[in-house]
């Protein structure tokens, strides 16, 4: 039996990855990750959605902000800035520490994909975590006030710009990291996880042979919406869908999935939405989807596996 | 009048102008300093030579070590490390905020020299440190087992190999950093410091306009000698000098800047020597070398700086 296959961004999958992690006990995971987010940041490589998948796993990620390592200290961004460095990103010092191992190795010719897996067994992963691809593939926001560079929008800028239109740099000329499209082919069970599908789930799909192994694929392909009564949780996917034309609702993402999946969870307050989702040929799970603990993380993707398929062991 | 310029490497020279700084009130101060040592690890770009003069005069340095900065911890590296990176090079907390701060600034395509000057600036540094050249020089240390970078033979191995040669890779199409030749030009004297000659001096010799800006001189140019009693107080001069040839002694290091200095500055215990080198045409003044403290790093710098016609103030 193949593995679990889950497209994942950041903060959101990451959460919905750890109840997955629970509700698995012998199964293979495989994360297929985004990079259209990684930034360089005064030479040093950072993939923000990849660590915070892998930060969140391990159990080392500070929960209340949802990125970077709890109890981290900041001397060397401290001292950076205070030479006059304004630099916006927040460093921590664990987290330079494993920028410092990702920056070399990638120097000294490992592949991205390589890099996170060491990082990833060096922290305790047993599952496996693969950037979507291991080329150089950038998302840039089209603004009013011009492109803006991923983590410029979005920490920088804090998502306050309207959003007229989102290219993914690179992405043409990208092939799927060693291993994504062969566990694409293998999987059990395909899950998009509650992620903002343009800009964390959009950069994967991107990616010349992805949208075609899920076209292809021969299990159920569910998502988990990452809208819930209009709103995102977290992040600007609700105004950014609304001002490119989707409807802020869970129909507005089945809507940019079109053809790429079977079924999806849905929250409860959107229950109306059902007939809609169904009529577009999927079948529909509506349940609590809001993340507040371990538990109803576990909740959820009980859920999104019993939906996709996969009798989960208890 | 013009400047007092010091020719500089690392640990030695810095002791020596801490002394130059006390003994000097109001004068300029300009430092040239080794970039031949410069290194990228990890992507942050590394300068050792010219932050152990940035963090000696700037009373941060570790003074056991003679490099980095006191009291430093180093939980990024420690991190990286713990993640399987197997890094030799130390790098405290603070020191990355600095390299982070650099490689940033240099990224955004400030020169080494602008930045070097700014760094010095927020560290409060009042006098002038510059970079011989802005431009990429690395020098290359040949021993039997092939070349190595010079930190991969300095501190990786313990500069325990034979050195067959030495190259300045890239001097040739170098050029001195803005305000370097123009401060030779205009100096009110020029001291070369008690710094391994072919390693931590030569490498500023090498850069084109440097040796003739020296030639051209019409003040004294005095050299402090790193050698005492055949051996180096710091480092591998002694047996570097011998290995290629020169006599390990003030004797050896006069030669190597034959033409380019009018006294030396000698150890008591070299005090034989003196007629040695009068001979060939240099003034010569024995006295305590060692700059065990305060007081003696000042003593030295005052001796400096009266062979070089300088009046000190005190």
């Amino acid at each position: 039996m193949g593995p679990i296959v889950v497209l994942a961004g950041g903060v959101g999958a990451a959460r919905f990855l750890q109840g997955v992690q629970a509700a698995m006990t012998v199964r293979e995971l495989t994360i297929v990750g985004n990079v259209g987010d990684d930034t360089e940041i005064a030479g040093l490589h950072v993939c923000p959605d990849l660590d915070t998948v892998l930060y969140t796993l391990t159990g080392q990620i500070d929960e209340e902000r949802g990125w970077g390592v709890r109890g981290d200290s900041a001397r060397a961004l401290e001292r950076a800035r205070s030479l006059g460095y304004d630099e916006w990103f927040w460093l921590g010092d664990l987290d330079i520490g494993l920028h410092l191992a990702r920056t070399a190795w990638l120097r000294s010719g490992l592949r991205l994909s390589e890099v996170t897996q060491r990082l990833g067994r060096a922290l305790g992963l047993a599952d496996c975590l693969l950037p979507v691809s291991d080329e150089r593939l950038r998302t840039i926001i089209e603004t009013p006030g011009g492109d803006l560079e991923f983590q410029t929008y979005y920490v920088r800028h804090g998502h306050r710009d309207d959003v007229l239109g989102i290219r993914f740099q690179g992405a043409d000329a990208a092939t799927p990291a060693p291993g994504v499209v062969e566990a694409l082919a293998d999987a059990a069970a395909i899950i998009i996880a509650p992620s903002n599908p343009l800009i964390s789930i959009g950069p994967i799909l991107a990616v010349p042979g992805i949208r075609d192994a899920l076209l292809d694929r021969r299990v159920p392909c569910v998502a988990v919406s990452p809208i819930v009564g209009g709103q995102a949780l977290r992040g600007p996917a609700a105004h950014m869908m609304r001002t490119l034309g989707h409807e802020p609702s869970p129909v507005g993402v089945a809507d940019i999935y079109d053809g790429l999946i079977d079924a999806m969870v849905i929250d409860q307050i959107d229950a109306e939405l059902a007939t809609d989702l169904e009529r577009r040929g999927l079948s529909v799970h509506a349940t609590d989807t809001i993340m507040r603990d371990a538990k109803a993380r576990q909740h959820l993707a009980n859920v999104a596996l019993e939906v996709a398929g996969i009798r989960v062991g208890k």
